[in-house]
């Protein structure tokens, strides 16, 4: 049997994502946090591996809902938040609209469920281009509007007067990824789920120390959470994550911690980055820095060379790679080989 | 804005599915293993929480690639085999057919992806009617074909000559889904795999001892593995899942004992409510007796009273309801207080 012709035409023509791992001595290549919660890790001791997980996650849920100072019913779980992406796109289907450059998961989900996407370029200043945005909206009338603020790959908050603009104009759900929000001086959008029935935010626990685990979760009202509650597989999220996560959740201050000295981290890189002649980074919000230098994949292999993987991403923004925050001496060690394979390449 | 509205049209018909768990003393409605595997769970202290997991799940494939002596290119991990039949359809499409009853997510997937769905009753026997099966291809032309051999609810394997002349005679895809096989006196159909290019088997570790893990997996040509893997989200399975199924894996004989036994008292369950007077258990190859008695909800409800859940499918199959094996006191308290509750009604 021809296997090709019976794939869904817009299957046939996706490539897989490729996410494989490359050896490194100093891993700054995928927005991880460099600290861990070990000490959570002792709750799986006490898991019945034999028993469905909690289809509810309620006590995960119960505790981001406190935490948020919303109810439990406004949030949904998922398999990091990549699998809330699935089903939102699932549940409404498309056109999915997003700015580019952004997270590439949004359109490889869209084009993997057959739905069409609409790009709409950021302005030079990488915040969202208003006018074309709303012109979009008129015309393509996109069911889904993704927003990743802080923006990743380029690490700024959009205007939040646009995304309101845009919350309000939209035709349908517009989705506010605020997987970056706690590295942010800004407050993000969860005050003003009450006011916009059509807003959603989407957090995950993958940034802040615990990747490992997938768990991701969705903020919106009722309504919307039982729509999507619909599609979503009931055991997506397993016992061992429900269960670490909550441990975790609960050591707030090793979660402070590790954010303070993250963003305090992030913004010497940053200073020190812009002390190399012909480097250039752009300011950020996020855990991570984007930064252009001459010649990208020079300077990438140059890194890796020395045992520091960072991400290329010049396909996506021209002459960019993006450096994630390290622990001080992974930063340390990051600005002084670039230093020298700059110097070197004069 | 009105969200119900915005909602495709064929989740806004969906109802979410119900998974609530029911408070217990004896829990035998779930087909999970009584049996759980705590060794394994020491692995998970050495997990980085702060990392992502490894995208191809490498070891883990590796290690049941040896199992069932397959290439690793023949396996496809998935967060548990309902994510599967998620990836399956999206990659395929519809119609989707399957023989009813049976195990019910093939039909509430492909409805949330908005896929027609086919159902073909099965005989007097639960097995598959072959005659109107073919008919449905011909008519039907399904994409995608689900048989849960052995079946549940129902507890029987489908005769393999129809199993064949199905996978011969189909437009498309066919997935025999083995999650109840290591249960079974039949060896199953990875066997046929090479000899049949449209032949998916999935399988999966909830049965055996790791429901809290969401392990499950399908082996199938490399060919269409890759289109599978296409759709499937980079991170599907987390880290602690990874390790923790390899590490139970490797303890052959803890997994081969726990199968013996639940095998061995699945026989002996089944001999004693033979004996119980009003009670017609059917024939098993699975970790579950389907059983009819003469007023299915009382019964179900004084089992419960009792402190024994068992599940109500009733709906699915008429007077019907079915008991996962549990650890022989589990057995023999179940047998004692259903002869108790019968011999009462009368």
């Amino acid at each position: 049997m021809n296997i090709k012709r019976l794939v869904k035409k817009e299957v046939s023509r996706l490539r897989a994502y490729n996410a494989k791992e490359i050896p490194c001595r100093i891993k700054l290549d995928a927005n991880e946090s460099p600290y861990d919660f070990r000490p959570a890790l002792t709750v799986a001791k006490d898991i019945s591996t034999n028993r469905y997980p909690d289809p509810d996650a309620a006590k995960l849920k119960r505790l981001l809902a406190g935490h948020l100072g919303v109810k439990e019913e406004n949030i949904l779980q998922g398999n990091g938040s990549d699998e809330l992406i699935y089903y939102l796109i699932a549940t409404f289907g498309g056109p999915v609209l997003y700015p580019v450059p952004t997270f590439s998961m949004y359109g490889i989900i869209a084009r993997a469920l057959g739905e069409r996407t609409v790009e709409v370029p950021l302005d030079a200043e990488f915040d969202l281009d208003a006018d074309k945005t709303l012109q979009a909206i008129r015309k393509e009338k996109p069911k889904l509007i993704f927003l990743s603020s802080p923006n990743n790959p380029t690490g700024n908050c959009f205007s939040s007067g646009k995304i309101l603009k845009i919350v309000e104009k939209a035709a349908g759900i517009v989705v506010v990824d605020e997987a970056y929000q706690p590295f942010s001086s800004e407050k993000g959008f969860l005050p003003l789920l009450k006011d916009c029935n059509n807003l959603v935010i989407m957090r995950t626990l993958s940034k802040i120390g615990l990747a490992a685990l997938r768990v991701g979760f969705m903020v919106a009202g009722a309504e919307i959470v039982a729509e999507v509650n619909k599609v979503r597989l009931p055991f997506n999220v397993n016992s061992l994550s429900q269960s670490i996560a909550v441990a975790a959740l609960k050591d707030k201050k090793r979660l402070r911690n590790a954010v303070k000295t993250i963003m305090s981290e992030r913004d010497r890189l940053f200073e020190g980055m812009q002390k190399i002649e012909g480097v250039r980074p752009f300011p950020s919000e996020a855990n991570f820095i984007l930064f252009a230098v001459k010649s990208p994949d020079k300077v990438y292999g140059a890194l890796l060379q020395k045992g520091i993987l960072v991400r290329n991403i010049n396909d996506a923004v021209r002459g960019c790679l993006r450096v994630t925050v390290g622990t001080p001496e992974e930063n340390s060690a990051f600005l002084k080989t670039l230093a020298g394979i700059i110097r070197n390449a004069r």
